[in-house]
């Protein structure tokens, strides 16, 4: 099925409206977003771009991307979006692995990508395809919702990358489903500091157009930068995960955000309780939400009102998605933790060229997400883990967000990770990460355990405690739990 | 490619909003409307009405007649919903043209539809319904967007009424595309006072059922009722036809309506400039639009912001739609006058059993309007003249041939011409030339009245006779209404 191609209809409809506004004030309207892109675009067609190609996209956010990103829709390639924090051997990988025939880069990684192996004549930084000459070709009415428009990388149990296809249909129904759950107002302005790289930040910039309402576009994160602009710039929609939100509080104080700031979507891993419970005392309008590349962002989501009597759970399948809980091939019943299964048009139809794994993933149209939750009663989800994290432990389930929760409670616990360690007797055991808050040495581990110790099952305390600066984490802020795992080989050696 | 059942869905999402607000004030929330669709869906197959037949529905406005019409849904039946206004002769032509299994009424149509030819085996007050039994039955979790849903017949240039089938898909897309135009606020309340047997309030039903908003259902039109309801209610967008406006301005005097009053979504024909030009004085945001039935409504809509410079336009094709002005099989340039052609995922893929028409109205997706009008430099369309010779009388569609073809029934009636005229009240009228067979002056204007009305719904009925010895034929012998335009001026003056 064809839609009226999205920026051609939007610069239509809306050529004056704001598309774009940076974070020094600079505003873009969908007009000349529009004509930048067409022009990028024929660039691109005069370095001998074509439909079809796979082109790899290395940039952090920048207007630039944005014009790139926009300028593969006329052409009619898909683009395969390159995480900027990854080695050089991973980016290798991503482009192998998708067979992309070009690679764009930000000015910045010049130096970066001078050791991969791709034919210098197929790469080009963003600026270089600027000082190209514009190939004129047919600007294109329509797109088919079928035609795959993004291809981004996501790591699975096994450890070797899949790339996630994402069509323009995909992309375009998370949009109008996410619109059907928040509402969509004319004076709406979303912040974007999540990278245009992860599909979190991506689906701002679709959001964006299909509705007609300015991104905020932050080329890095910087809370100071968000708070003002929550505070002074109008912004209703603000997409975090929870170490930002935590940040953000910090900076807000004895605040409070103006009312047109309607909605913080939290997505990215678990949340823990007194965080949520904070945001509920301080009026931050919170919707949880659960979401993953294969989704095109979020599918589950916890409505701001839900939020106070159901604390922690991601919410409800929007208005076109659908969830249900499996165990061995059954659907379980409401509370029974099981596999998290998910349908709807946003999701992804399947895996670059993953014949095995696509087998494995799909069932008539439901996705194994590999995450574990539940449903309550009342039909909300509650993601108890993601499965690759899980930790059995003498038969006993452990998961190990619910550990991290419970020690984050404690004032003197800034950040936590816990990770399952081999054991002799058990099988696996779960260690803890600590980051303390406020001057260090102050942390006394019987204390940390007694903690524990009355909030949790035996099983569940960890083993062992580790004192550090900062957690690893991945440009959203998630935690990176295979590294915590590579220092805990470390400290035992 | 299926979405959860929309009823369903919203009920599991937003139970206990209101659904629907009847002018007595009590109101239905999602869980308990879907509770009764689902009740009385088991009665209806209690009848034997099964998935796939096809049903007539004889209702007026009233909340029996939506739970029927979301009952439908559970069965996957198709429901042909007749205009109440028409004579038992027009309701038998759809009965039978869309090979109808059963004929569901309002109980006060018990005597109207004593005369048609329907086993009274398969007749049934809607009240009847209620009383069987019910029979339990797999509820549906899912729609088929390729499923037709509903069946509405529209007339042609040829006299025969089409009967125009729209899918769950064509629905669901209609307000998503409306959404993205209008916005969606939380507070949203449509009021509905056109007849849901029409496309114009049917899909106010879809729009609520799609976002989670209350319809304030109007069972008969009542400028007090509706003055009344935005005054006091809350009402956020009211869909109305040029005649409900005037009333509606009228009752509004010299007071001003709430801000929360932010939409009036005018269609259904040609609106006079002096009555856009004392919305925009008073400050009413009038949303002018151009749709029809097989547009499922609303495809062109005019925002209120531009309803101040382009006075008379009927806006931009909506999000997901197109247009464009055809002649002689060329697309034209802008502001010349041609054939009005929409495309969209809300457009009909055709009419029921009607193989050449369907041949004729679409080209390569693209529908043919048969209305004429042009799009100006900024893409703006104006509709110059509906399907051609369309007379539309307080709203309701109006086609000269079917009047016609009436009248030359009659032995007395040799040949027949019907045009439009103006009336203050209604917009248009229509009125008849007759040429009469034999001896002259045998008419009787009461005579052909009578016979009328025995076949045509009340407002086609010609308000004036003319007899005249011969109609204006061109070469082709094909009638030339403009002629007879100019002979209407001739009597009048």
């Amino acid at each position: 099925m064809e839609i009226p191609h999205w920026l051609e209809k939007r610069a239509f409809l809306s050529p004056n409206q704001t598309a774009i506004q940076l974070t020094d004030g600079t505003t873009i309207s969908f007009a000349n977003l529009r004509q930048d892109a067409v022009t990028f675009a024929g660039k691109l067609i005069g370095c001998g771009v074509k439909c079809g190609d796979r082109i790899a996209l290395l940039s952090s956010n920048s207007y630039q991307m944005v014009v790139a990103i926009h300028a593969m829709t006329y052409i009619n390639c898909s683009v395969v979006l390159l995480n900027t924090r990854l080695s050089g051997t991973e980016w290798q990988f991503q482009y192998d692995d998708a067979a992309c025939t070009y690679l764009l880069y930000e000015d910045i990684y010049e130096a970066d990508i001078k050791n991969l192996t791709v034919s210098s004549r197929d790469t080009y930084s963003l600026t270089a395809i600027e000082k190209q000459k514009e190939t004129s070709f047919n600007i294109p009415t329509e797109m088919d919702l079928e035609q795959i428009f993004t291809i981004l990388y996501t790591s699975g149990t096994t450890g070797f990358p899949k790339g996630v296809q994402l069509t323009y249909g995909n992309h375009f129904w998370s949009a109008v489903s996410s619109a059907l759950n928040l509402g969509l107002h004319k004076q709406d302005r979303w912040l974007a500091t999540l990278p245009l790289f992860h599909v979190g930040g991506l689906s701002i910039l679709i959001r964006s157009t299909v509705y007609g309402i300015p991104v905020h576009l932050h080329t890095k994160y910087s809370k100071q930068a968000i708070h003002r602009d929550i505070m002074d710039q109008g912004i209703t929609i603000v997409s975090v995960v929870t170490v930002m939100l935590e940040e953000l509080l910090g900076e807000l104080g004895e605040q409070n955000y103006p009312s047109s700031m309607r909605c913080m979507l939290l997505g990215g891993g678990p949340v823990p309780r007194p965080l949520l419970e904070k945001c509920k005392k301080k009026g931050v309008p919170v919707f949880q939400t659960y979401g993953m590349t294969e989704t095109s962002s979020q599918i589950v989501t916890l409505s701001h009102e839900d939020a106070l009597h159901k604390l922690g759970s991601a919410g409800k399948a929007l208005f076109t998605a659908q969830v249900k809980i499996v165990k061995e091939g059954k659907k379980l019943e409401p509370n029974d933790i099981g596999e998290i299964m998910v349908k709807g048009p946003m999701v992804t139809r399947g895996y670059y060229k993953r014949e095995e794994a696509n087998k494995e993933a799909f069932q008539n149209g439901w996705l194994h997400t590999g995450d574990l939750g539940y449903l309550d009663e009342d039909g909300y989800l509650y993601v108890v883990d993601r499965r690759k994290d899980l930790i059995v432990s003498g038969g006993e389930n452990v998961y190990p967000a619910e550990i991290e929760s419970v020690l984050k409670e404690l004032d003197s616990v800034k950040d936590a990770g816990v990770v399952g360690i081999t054991d002799k007797k058990w099988g696996q055991v779960p260690v803890a990460f600590i980051v303390q808050a406020g001057s260090k040495h102050s942390q006394d581990i019987n204390q940390l355990k007694t903690f524990c110790k009355d909030r949790l099952a035996k099983y569940k305390i960890p083993k062992k405690f580790f004192f550090v600066d900062e957690l690893p984490r991945n440009a959203s802020k998630k935690l990176l739990r295979r590294e915590l795992l590579e220092w805990v080989k470390r400290e035992e050696d």
